[in-house]
């Protein structure tokens, strides 16, 4: 149980693809949790928000036939499945941003193929004026893992993950609150395992050594599970920025984490 | 009539909100037409085209409630205005892009908001690197007339306009097709006098003479009728980029103007 004050510094808030669509059916959003999570956002009443979203069954099943990650190999339905994955994840961000409206929240949708452009899949240029005026002028911006245009390899997809790690650091963030559909980070396996147990506090140097240990309890995907997730949060956890993981598949968790309340988790700081 | 020969260069394709939606019924798009010029775009083959697209009765409704053009005066209702204002447009955007996409045609979505700011009005700060690297690749990009930041305002409405002549501009276009709900720019108003003649061919001179005389035969908006256009059009033919100017609501003239066959409209050019 951790509790951080309230303060008016920048949250960076990820909603895994798992939490907001229904991962075993393709196309399917999770719209309960959807608008439970936009109404615990709006209870939440932060001053500075961002939000990232994860593409779930939206991204991911189109990303997987297209092997769009993998890049364009100079297939044109290779093309078109790009076009297709990028609607698939606006058609998503859309049910996203219009729960959150309904709950009087000023958000602003923002397509990271628009603005980023990766290079061998990780962020090369970004221009940060949008972002920061609407940060400034008092908006929550809503971005997602997306399909985006790659220097080296074409396309490829950009995961919400990196995404939400790079944009707390670009914005100086206090905290990036991961919203998955587990618990936290375990030891071993809880499914498996009796003996498992949720590591509710860690450091870089600690996390750093259980890498090998950290078994995938996270539904896996293209962008790559719980291990995935925790390397791609190192470079924030490096800055300062402190990385929560709460289970936002339970009512009230992402509320109490948004506000600094107690809440089961896990919790990686720098030291 | 005119004829240009097909090429490989760009061509900005220019869809009026009046031709895309019902103007007088908020928030209602004109799917038959929206259909149509799908097919169109995709019948013409163009190797480089981007799209603009815009608002009608999807964005205008909500930005005049919100005088959103007029800029943030600091009252947060006016964020929220924005905020719906620009979820607006993303809806319409959709429907555009999901019938492209039904005509096979590899479009992607991008949002000017999230990559332009602009600065009382006119566009400031914009990265070109993610639409550089579409068209490269062979995508069809299609943005919209939209809700954006402005550095004096605060924010303020980016019409498609203006967006479709700096896109032109930015990008070394061959020619803009406005597609339009009139037949092109009138010498009066033909509803009203029968001695109305339609200006087949102007230089940018002989544009800026007629100025004053020049009727607004399109449906107004929050965005500027016809003299807006015309306005908005000039820094892109003063580049030497010409204007085409044609009734989109009438079937197969986007088409040819694409295809550079003979069709009725007014044609700009420098010289």
């Amino acid at each position: 149980m951790w509790v951080r004050k309230l303060s008016r510094k920048l949250i960076v808030l990820k909603l895994g693809g798992s939490v907001v669509t229904r991962k075993e059916k393709p196309f399917t959003a999770n719209l309960p949790a959807i608008r439970r999570l936009a109404k615990e956002i709006s209870d939440a009443k932060l001053s500075q928000l961002m939000i990232v979203h994860g593409g779930g069954s939206f991204g991911h099943p189109l990303a997987k036939q297209y092997a769009i990650k993998e890049g364009y190999r100079g297939d044109p339905t290779q093309l078109f499945g790009f076009s297709k994955t990028r609607q698939a994840m606006m058609t998503l961000n859309k049910l996203v941003v219009d729960a959150l409206i309904q709950r009087n929240i000023s958000v602003v949708a923002v397509s990271p193929s628009s603005f980023i452009v990766t290079k061998s899949g990780r962020i090369a240029t970004m221009t940060d004026e949008p972002l920061k005026k609407l940060l400034q002028t008092g908006f929550v911006p809503v971005l997602y893992g997306d399909a985006v245009l790659d220097f080296d390899l074409g396309f490829t997809i950009l995961s919400g993950d990196q995404l939400a790690a790079y944009l707390a650091v670009q914005f100086s963030a206090e905290q990036i609150v991961m919203g998955i559909d587990v618990d936290g980070v375990f030891t071993a396996d809880p499914r498996v395992e009796e003996s498992a147990s949720l590591i509710r506090h860690c450091t870089l140097q600690e996390l750093k050594k259980m890498h090998t240990r950290i078994v995938d309890t996270s539904s896996t995907d293209v962008t790559g599970g719980m291990l995935g997730k925790l390397i791609e949060l190192t470079p924030a956890i490096e800055k300062g920025i402190s990385a929560f993981i709460v289970n936002a598949s339970k009512p009230k968790n992402v509320y109490k984490a948004l506000r600094g309340e107690s809440v089961t988790g896990t919790l990686i700081q720098k030291t």
